[in-house]
């Protein structure tokens, strides 16, 4: 019975583990983010530089993760709920590795675009999605820390909000390359920098599916809700 | 001894069955570049449907393997060489996985400029791409088949070569929409699609690390050879 109470007690320890380590990939994950707008917005490149530099982090905490989580499944064996708990954790590190990956290419771009001015009115669009974002971010990363499947739903309902965004904020870049070639260079890294933060919605909707999953067992649904609809959308009629 | 031989047989059997799921899932990721970049060529409106719909199979593939891996782990508690076949199974059909939404997004894009003229030009920049990113995907999952080590590296230092295309025909787009604004619209469609191809490039990369470390037990190298420096490219010097 002692045997048995310290076993348990072990396996609660290594999860809580676990959680610990999704929540310091996520804490990166987040300033990233933030760093990555405003070294875009102050064409700040040592700033730039350095959350290029910061992705690394986010790597090694999912490869040790990942590490972590497998030698618990085979020294373990869990099952059901337990089994549960280690993939998700997995999951959702391969979700946040993603999120800093497309950070980092905003960084990079920032980079590229440091000496050309910028527009006010486009940059308030990207804030405005990067804000989104992070707030998306923060949120399922709160839902899953406390295992709140209805605020995962949540932040899964208002990625929607995200995608709107993009979709109209690709229209207004491309308007604006149309006006003034002079533009393209710059509105094109805009433009995938629009994207990335599209993406980073999704990966928080990825985070959220798994910890509803994780709390109910089921999954939310078959398909959710897509709002990006610029990939299969004609512009250009003149 | 005899009980012995049999479980041996059937780890064994259960890893044929893990790498017989990647060989399907790759089949089907390279039918799926093919078929996206023949409806975005031949503005084909009813192929681009078929290899949006395909997508579905592959991502049922990818959960059906991960189950397999995760019982696998749980149940023989594999050490070393064993337990690498299963987690690098995992991390491949995680990449197939990503290559094969990279690949439906270009066959949206197809639908979105069905109706828009395309010059032959750019369109060979990006024919070529699909013809590079498909022969270095179907090498890589040979490579991983056959646990070819020689080969898989070989793939890797292919990869610079799509990379290099990817930034002149990322040049290439950007002066054709400078020259026109009209062109705008499509050529937008065409540098994702691009991108995308150099990102399945990149996952063929990653597919190549994946084997040589399951052959030789060590990291191929610290840092890939990175070709794409189109996000640090500073475009519309004028």
């Amino acid at each position: 019975m002692a045997e048995h109470a310290h076993i348990v007690t072990s396996f609660e320890d290594e999860l809580r583990a676990l959680d610990n380590k999704i929540a310091e990939m996520g804490g990166l994950a987040e300033r990233l983010v933030a760093q990555s707008f405003d070294s875009l917005e102050q064409r700040d490149t040592t700033l730039a530089e350095q959350a290029i530099a910061s992705d690394r982090a986010i790597d090694k905490h999912e490869r040790e993760l990942e590490e972590m989580a497998i030698a618990m499944i085979a020294r373990r064996q869990p099952m059901a709920l337990d089994l549960r708990q280690i993939t998700t954790a997995m999951k959702i590190a391969g979700d946040l590795e993603r999120v800093g990956d497309l950070a980092k290419n905003i960084a990079k771009r920032a980079l590229a675009v440091a000496h050309e001015p910028r527009p006010k009115q486009l940059m308030g669009g990207i804030q405005h999605m990067t804000e989104i974002a992070q707030r998306q971010l923060k949120d399922v990363l709160d839902a899953f820390a406390m295992r709140d499947a209805e605020k995962a739903e949540s932040v899964w309902r208002k990625d929607a909000q995200l995608d709107t965004m993009y979709n109209s904020l690709f229209r207004e870049l491309l308007t604006y390359m149309m006006e003034d070639p002079r533009n393209i260079g710059l509105c094109t890294h805009l433009l995938f920098a629009a994207k990335n933060l599209e993406r980073i919605g999704d990966h928080a909707t990825n985070i959220a599916e798994t910890t509803y999953y994780l709390v109910n067992g089921t999954q939310l649904a078959e398909d959710r809700p897509k709002g990006d609809t610029t990939s299969q959308t004609a512009i250009g009629e003149r």
